[in-house]
């Protein structure tokens, strides 16, 4: 019998922020790329297809003395009920010795650690200089990828948002988006009111809606795709010299965001490479024959580590390619823990 | 947020029994054969070979509404540092909505579901009039098997116990496998008094350790292999016509408890034929030539379905591949869940 700690959203919340979660993400995409840290393979069951799916994604980071899995379940039907449609569980147990040390609530932690890649791809792969973001897709993740790369850029001016199914989406959260961020980053007012004032300023730009996708991604150094689009919203031609690109929605088989055509002649980046041509933004291009394993720059971890080249001169347009995976989870989870532990949050079973 | 139960081994040791568990697991062999249940890919990790692995074992039973996993941890350093080496933890969801129902401690359900299957390899492959029980391997599942065969078979008169690493442990393990028994059945004295005396008489039977598994083989009407061997200790040639073998042990690549020879001329039963191939006792003869999947006669389900036809004569030898399937842990974990609410056991927590 262990002492293990059950976490809801609102404990995850109470003490998990951007920064953090950046940092951890970062670790490990690198204790990846040092092969301390690993995936197992994915498991992903259809109950109905379209309706109901999950999916179980595991690994292990030695460096961190854990291992576990997400389980995600998307149910379709559930906000008819009352139910959110995606539901995610994560479980850590101890890599010393195979004990459960917690489960935890996995939606806010999938906004955040999903969020954080986008801001991790601009930071390592982006033109320093990069003043236009534009995001493409108003969901749920999008105001975790616009804080991160806000926290990773210095110089951002305009966030432009663009939703393929509905302007007044795009409209409605474009309206909302600065609050939302001011709420993310509440919890520095009072741990780091220094950093808290600084990113007070980084969120006082412009944030504008678009219904013109081929003006706004003509004008974009950075660009976001975060929707579950199965067809491409950016077209190649459309793509400026210079731009970076993180691909955030494609997370299964069939889904796609951006033209193939870019695979190409763009310089590629992945977080997995093999979990990328399965179910990422590499999967289309690779099926139609424009991309092979071999033309992928390097993961992401790479580069952070300095083994990869990420962008080589300032007419490169690069290509993030995150599917998500495990290890974002796992490493943000046990921190989460940790912190519960010392501030005494979350509920304390015997398992 | 959604509550959620969690249920340590003494909740579950609380209001778990050996009958109902055999009725659940031949439910779940009956719903896999009706194409109700079905396994999700297996996840098999060595953190050092040898040393330490997990594996995660996931599915679905849409008859009883859930889906989930169980993760098993062995670390087979832990008992030196006091902790079990094997740990399981199950996680239970509801199929209709993907909420986590609950997390239940592994270890009891495991003891319990893989002994139980032992038993209903006997009932439907075993002679009826079968009166010599062999058990090969004196560890944690061998009191289990042994309850769930004795409960399944009337005519049992002696079981004999035979460890192939020392024939102490098993003269040990004979001399109080009579109170381990008892412990067991206990839950029945309260509940079902009738059915309790009938179980003790069961029990009133002789147990002999022995060290001559040639001649234990020869006089065996049915024979539970539970080790983690991984060479062959029942030979071909000792085994009598009419015999009846459940193999328990082999649940990992490499494991093989009896002579693959066996196979060339048994009728040859499994709970999984995938998995049967790929971690079971089919494996290696698989692997040797010796056998196909075409030569399986049936999954166990189709067989208590009656879609497949057990035993056809007294001569035959009959041999059950249990490798042990999410869908036992599950059936039974739902079924643990269930009574706890009813009872009011273990902790309620929000996920």
């Amino acid at each position: 019998m262990s002492t293990f700690r059950v976490l809801n959203q609102h404990d995850i919340k109470s003490v998990l922020e951007m920064k953090s979660v950046m940092n951890l993400v970062e670790d490990a995409y690198v204790f990846k790329a040092k092969k301390s840290a690993s995936l197992f393979p994915m498991v992903f069951h259809e109950f109905h297809p379209g309706v109901a799916d999950m999916d179980i994604k595991s690994g292990k980071i030695t460096e961190a003395d854990i291992f576990g899995l997400k389980l995600v379940s998307w149910f379709g039907e559930n906000p008819s009920k009352g139910i959110p449609a995606v539901i995610g569980t994560i479980l850590v147990l101890d890599i010393t010795t195979g004990t459960p040390l917690g489960i935890l609530s996995g939606e806010y932690i999938t906004l955040m650690r999903t969020g954080a890649a986008a801001g991790i791809g601009a930071k390592y792969l982006a033109r320093e200089e990069s003043e236009e973001l534009l995001i493409v897709g108003s969901g749920h993740v999008a105001p975790y990828a616009i804080l991160s790369t806000l926290l990773a850029m210095d110089n951002i001016k305009r966030v432009t948002i663009y939703n393929d199914n509905s302007f007044d989406r795009a409209q409605t959260f474009s309206d909302s988006i600065k609050n939302k961020l001011f709420e993310l980053i509440s919890p520095y007012q009072e741990s780091d009111a220094s950093y808290y004032y600084e990113l007070l300023k980084k969120i006082e730009i412009s944030f504008v809606a678009t219904d013109d996708i081929k003006l706004a991604t003509q004008q974009a150094d950075i660009i976001i795709t975060a929707t579950p689009s199965r067809k491409p919203l950016i077209q190649d031609i459309w793509v400026q010299p210079g731009t970076h690109i993180s691909c955030l929605g494609s997370d299964m088989k069939g889904k796609q965001e951006i033209d193939e055509e870019l695979f190409t002649h763009a310089r590629i980046f992945v977080d997995d490479i093999d979990q990328s041509f399965d179910v990422g933004e590499s999967e289309i291009p690779y099926l139609k024959g424009k991309f092979t394993k071999q033309d992928v720059i390097a993961e992401i971890g790479e580069v952070i580590l300095g083994n990869g080249k990420g962008r080589l001169s300032d007419s490169d347009i690069t290509i993030y390619d995150s599917t998500g995976i495990s290890l974002q989870d796992l490493i943000t989870a046990n921190h989460i823990l940790k912190i519960a532990k010392e501030k005494n949050v979350g509920q304390l079973a015997d398992l």
